[in-house]
């Protein structure tokens, strides 16, 4: 199946608004194994719409509108389709019925715009908001229209149109995905692992980079659920094999994700002291929902003073080897242990940039302390990019440790 | 002057990268006047790359290709413009030679293929990447090509393609616009204050909410600077007049940055005491270069435990209040300041949720306590939200407080 996307809205063209909404249909119609050709957005204009509409390629299967199906002048994406196939549009009684329900005042002809579909079309209601999704075919083409709000939109695609796509569209045949996530090696040599395996049209293996991560998705069709599935199986079994140091989780599982599952099972308790990540860590950690059954508490120990008062850095220490240095590390580390008696302590003391590097001791310099089952060890990386990257790549690279160090037991 | 994008990368295609891209180069072309009228996006191959170049209206003056400059074979995009134009390859010398430069063994001729550029094109040299951004005059309309990895973008965009637009393509009219930014008030709420100056077209208005911000562009077109200006300055003025309560900064500032700033500028430092929002503060704080100068640290005091032995949080308090309690916010703000002496300390405790809300104290409820200039203080607050959202409004909340009291004295 081919898939051609068509996103509309003035304030994409200002640049103001960022078009996730063109990511999100992207990423779930590569998960139902529909190609998408071409993305195309363009502002609120009739004539415009209809010139994308007609761009649509001979053998596109499913033509897919997203925005302006709103109650204001500017919404004009129905109009435009309608107009293109030259159909005649109808009021939906179970909308209307809906908008006169809401509305306190005499119902106005403009109130019931959004209540306007495609005569012929099949509907799909939505509990996240008035306007619906609907479905026209014609010259050989399944036209979608859906609403722009990300909240609608996804509503409508998780509770109706894929669970549509799948059982009306895609019937005589199953896809099957996985995603592999890897992290610790880089792009270019973890494709070159697996290259290939990567030549593969079903199934097809897609990579993506995500913040220090690299996912791989392998995606495969075929006439039965088993037969797909069994694809997908052999080849994660051989990506695995070839990648197995750097594998840390598939699908929706995150690193820090894993990391709070590890420590949850097995009642650990985590405490940390950062420096140059100034509470990244922390705030990883934390955003995870019950995180207080293993986050015990962090020390943002930006100054001298406090790695001396709250970790009882030794001011020796400071002088002679630096604030950022291995033996600062070990002493935070220790510090923040002799304080909480957590199960794992993490103690970070670097160079964040873009001031304060030097020939020695460069900008993404940064010194890792581990204290877990009693062992203290210290891991020296030089990391590259601006400030916030760094931080991040800090952070990302903790937490692969901590999965590791609790992954072995 | 219409402008055209073409952005490139069947990643984009694959829905897992986001094109944030695409966003960029609308909201730098909306600054500079340039109206967008389609943006595309295709997949690495030369013929769909081709079909999209063929596409643009005979109007457009600007097209703006982005992506696909690399050295890999998928890299195509090059290769479609000068297919498209019927023009001529030729290797730029000066990138060839920083190649061979950058290159330990013998260059091959697939290395080259970076520095490969439309014959007769003008040449940007980047500093954040080997390939440049080139521009070609052909059929009446201006061809740019420039690479995909958003630095490199950024960096020509910023130094060499934006000062290149404004003075050689845009010499017969002058744009000029400024974005006046506010906080603590809603979008609406807003918006209706200023309705009747949003309908304006020169200048215009243009609103745009983000994380509890909302931001107003007034962009103007004139015959020269000073009467451009002289319109946005009007308009300025005028939306000032009327939402002066809720302004904070204007263009590139932030928050963060403004607080930092005034920070900075008293010499004042900060220390906070924060729980549910596990770092994120202090996180968003030490984002800002040279945040070591008022950033002294930051307890995270998750636990009951961390609470009572780090910041003295009375057991008595905890027991009879709770911890999500002005009692508690006030003996935590006291705590850090009691360690500390920071001329500016905050506390920060609440319910980040999903889980923990009870009917008294619901899922984004939350007490915050500020120590500045010997005076304390609590707000208390409940947001909405997910556990992400309710953490970040309570951050933004807690910077245009600290804003606020900074500008008093």
């Amino acid at each position: 199946m081919k898939g051609y996307i068509i996103c509309t809205g003035t304030e994409l063209l200002l640049g103001k608004t960022l078009n996730t909404n063109s990511q999100y249909i992207c990423d779930e119609f590569a998960k139902l194994g529909i190609d998408v050709f071409k993305v195309v957005t363009v502002g609120d204009n009739l004539e415009r719409i209809k010139a994308a509409i007609a761009e649509a390629d001979e053998d596109v299967d499913i033509v897919f509108l997203n925005g302006g199906l709103g109650p204001t002048e500017d919404d004009v994406t129905r109009e435009a389709l309608v107009s293109y196939l030259d159909i005649e549009e109808t009021i939906d009684s179970k909308i209307k019925h809906r908008i006169e329900k809401q509305t306190s005042y005499q119902v106005l002809p403009g109130d019931l715009k959004v209540a306007m579909i495609p005569k012929g079309s099949k509907v799909f209601y939505s509990e996240a908001g008035v306007a619906p999704g609907t479905l026209i075919e014609s010259k050989n083409k399944k036209y979608f229209l859906t609403p722009g709000p990300p909240n609608e939109l996804k509503y409508l695609m998780e509770k109706e149109l894929i669970p549509y796509i799948k059982k009306e569209l895609l019937a005589d045949e199953v896809i099957f995905s996985k995603t592999l996530k890897f992290a610790g090696i880089g792009e270019s040599k973890a494709e070159d692992k697996i290259k290939d395996l990567i030549k593969s049209t079903n199934p097809t293996i897609a990579p993506t980079i995500k913040e220090g991560e690299i996912h791989f998705r392998i995606t495969a069709k075929g006439q039965k659920k088993e037969e797909a599935k069994r694809l997908v199986d052999e080849y994660s079994h051989e990506v695995l094999k070839r990648l197995d140091n750097y594998y840390f989780g598939r699908d929706e599982e995150t690193i820090e994700g894993l990391v709070a599952q590890a420590l949850d099972s097995k009642k650990l308790k985590v405490a940390v002291a950062e420096s140059c990540t100034g509470g990244l860590l922390a705030n990883t950690l934390t955003n995870i929902p019950g995180s207080s059954n293993f986050f015990d508490r962090g020390y943002i120990t930006y100054s001298y003073e406090a790695k001396k008062e709250d970790l009882g850095v030794k001011e020796s220490t400071l002088l002679q080897y630096g604030a950022v240095s291995e033996n600062t590390a070990i002493e935070m580390v220790e510090g923040v242990y002799a304080k909480t008696k957590a199960d794992f302590t993490i103690s970070i003391t670097g160079i964040a940039g873009p001031g304060g590097g030097t020939i020695d001791k460069p900008v993404g310099l940064v010194y890792i302390g581990f204290k877990y089952l009693d062992k203290v060890d210290v891991a020296t990386r030089t990391f590259t990019g601006d400030r916030l990257m760094i931080k991040s790549k800090i952070v990302k690279f903790i937490l692969f440790e901590m999965y590791k160090r609790l992954k072995e037991k």
